[in-house]
């Protein structure tokens, strides 16, 4: 049994993800595909416009085998802290093949990540209008002549750093991405693949009938019977500025990643007269030249979630594989390396769980149902893992809750 | 002049308390009328159905010389508390006469205070079904003989208890009122005056039309133009879910009145499967035998607020005199009392009073504006007292801001 493993968010699952698991099984050969997917909130610090479990029903009709969540500790956060959660996640099932896409597949990233500059050295060159990943990229870019600024290249520099980091045997297999596809906004009615985001913003402007040649069936059905966040600002503004209003400014303070003062920022713009219209409103006057938009809005995502500094730093040293779903192939996976797994394997969520290690995660889909469209369902306590069953027939499988 | 004070919450201002005013007013042959009244909540911890100002415009149309606000922190608090905030602020401007309500006017609620067991003594015999009320009512019944449970007697009785403790010098006048009202929840078309709680019972059915004949002109006017709060309980839950999901059970543990470890229980009905299907809901999961529904609703108030123990006891320590309006009689007093008053005259919010004293006032009414139907306006940054002047028409004057 070969496996290769993918670091994913699907939101939502589109054919380019397909496409991209068939080429990950023909540039190593593997027979198993494990995806370790964000759960229901992704990097960016923005809810996933859909949960988790629908997410990773279109993943398994659509070719992966084992879906594995990164947790929201690791999902939430900057590419070099997300890189290092999948590639430990990935290591503790034993996954020694990684593919993933980048704007630049000829470059060898181990190699690059070994001459790269450390990341205290780059943080004493970041100047005032800098974001931290600009100052870091300029250090790197003298030292090695090589510009990291397209997405997908910055985490695949995170997959090698992390992979030198934690000393893994890990097989990096960049494939060649179309440079700048991240931030395509747009696509022609006859294009078969499209990029997420530009998936996104047609679904946020309503046109769902756009979107129908880009995705397989899977997600189509969720489009139309699944609670979703497509509309998410406007609960989540008016439970941030819940937040930001009632809490004071010393507990706002303790907030993961809340730095240099942004906590007087954020009250300050809440409860100004006569105040942010919505969240667009809001987060752009909150915005400044020093952090990224991402930055902001996962501090403002923590912030909802109530997330502590000591809090984060204490799950991050605990983390697990919970099990969102798999195929026959995924199955026999997960019984093959039951025994030699380096972290706790989790197919069901009680409410101790939701109270100790998974507390996080547990608050994330809660707050997610909260965002919902209809509230969507329970996320975790009650749910089961997915057993995808495919057939032969055109619809691509059952589905049953084992 | 002779002044005559009132305690109140006008939620809403209707033609019962056009009565008491008039009343008052023949009782103490005063001819200037201070109410005390509270904010945006009040004593059942409830949004007010129209906010301060509103309120503060009826108050003035109708027979009130002066509005004073009665901080939260006095307001939203078992009658004891409330009754002691309301005679302290009245005693600070000098006052020497209150009139109110109770179903028993002809006892003299100084001496049966004088002879009232301490509160300490009245705890040590509370049994596991009682409420602190009830076990404080059958102790003061064996040592009187006087039967203290009607609604306007507890406050009768709260007032003479805070005259004994502050050792102010003020007169008691109560004024007979029909036992049960308070309770009486319907009203015949052909009334003119009917219970607030009533009036409020209709508004939350919808009949609208029904109160036209129980209220006066400024408040049928708020019924149709103002922001209100009448269908509070879903917003108030989506917070307050929000709230419980998020925080730690530490955090909340630390709120106000949250004692003998109802975090548990609230945090533990919220997160149960399938939890709440809403406000009512949730309140009746939670309430127990132990503590009236006011005591629960408070300190879910408080949990939204995020108001905690030391912060509350702190503010206690600290209060103040808002003056929400006036007419000209009313302007006359205070420029009589400027020199002799002994806590601070508020005219005006800053940001810098809403960070410090004002706080949990300024707090409550921005979760006053997210609860209420269409937003509500300001409270108190950027407000003025209201300065109503009398006319001789028929609809009762004009209202400048000052």
């Amino acid at each position: 049994m070969k496996v290769v493993g993918l670091v994913t968010e699907y939101n939502p699952f589109h054919n380019g993800h397909r496409y991209h698991i068939q080429q990950a099984k023909a540039v190593t050969g593997a027979d198993v595909v494990v995806a370790v997917m964000s759960g229901n909130f992704v990097q960016r610090g923005e809810p996933a416009l859909f949960d988790k479990w629908t997410r990773t029903q279109a993943a398994l009709a659509n070719g992966v085998d084992l879906v594995i969540e990164l947790p929201t500790f690791y999902a939430v956060q900057p590419s070099h802290i997300f890189a290092e959660g999948a590639v430990r996640l990935l290591a503790a099932m034993g996954i020694k093949d990684m593919v993933f896409g980048s704007e630049h597949a000829e470059v060898d990233f181990l190699k690059l990540a070994e001459q790269a500059p450390s990341v205290a050295s780059g943080h004493a060159f970041q100047e005032k209008n800098q974001t931290f990943a600009q100052a870091y990229a300029t250090q790197l870019a003298e030292e090695t002549g090589f510009v990291l600024e397209d997405p997908n290249d910055i985490l695949a520099f995170g997959y090698a750093k992390a992979v030198l980091k934690l000393g893994v045997e890990m097989t990096l297999h960049p494939i060649q991405r179309v440079a700048a596809g991240y931030h395509d906004q747009g696509f022609a009615d006859d294009q078969t693949i499209a990029s997420a985001s530009s998936i996104r913003l047609a679904l946020h402007k309503g046109k769902f009938e756009k979107v129908q040649s880009v995705v397989p069936a899977a997600t189509l059905a969720a489009l139309t019977t699944a609670p979703n966040t497509i509309a998410f600002e406007t609960p989540f503004w008016q439970l941030l500025k819940y937040r930001l209003t009632t809490d004071t400014i010393g507990q706002l303070g303790q907030v993961y990643q809340m730095a240099e003062g942004l906590e007087h920022r954020l009250a300050a713009v809440t409860l100004g007269e006569p105040g942010p219209k919505n969240y667009q409103n809001f987060i752009k006057t909150v915005k400044s030249k020093r952090y990224t938009f991402a930055r902001i809005q996962r501090t403002l995502l923590y912030t909802l979630l109530n997330v502590k500094v000591d809090q984060m730093q204490a799950a991050m040293q605990d983390p697990y594989l919970r099990i969102l779903g798999f195929t026959d192939a995924g199955q026999t996976f997960l019984s093959q390396i039951k025994k030699t797994v380096t972290l706790p394997l989790i197919s069901k969520v009680d409410q101790n769980l939701a109270k100790a290690n998974l507390r996080l995660d547990y608050k994330a889909g809660k707050l997610w149902q909260m965002l919902a469209s209809d509230g969507g369902q329970q996320q975790d306590v009650t749910r089961q893992p997915i057993h995808f069953v495919h057939s032969t027939k055109a619809d691509g499988g059952s589905t049953n809750e084992i």
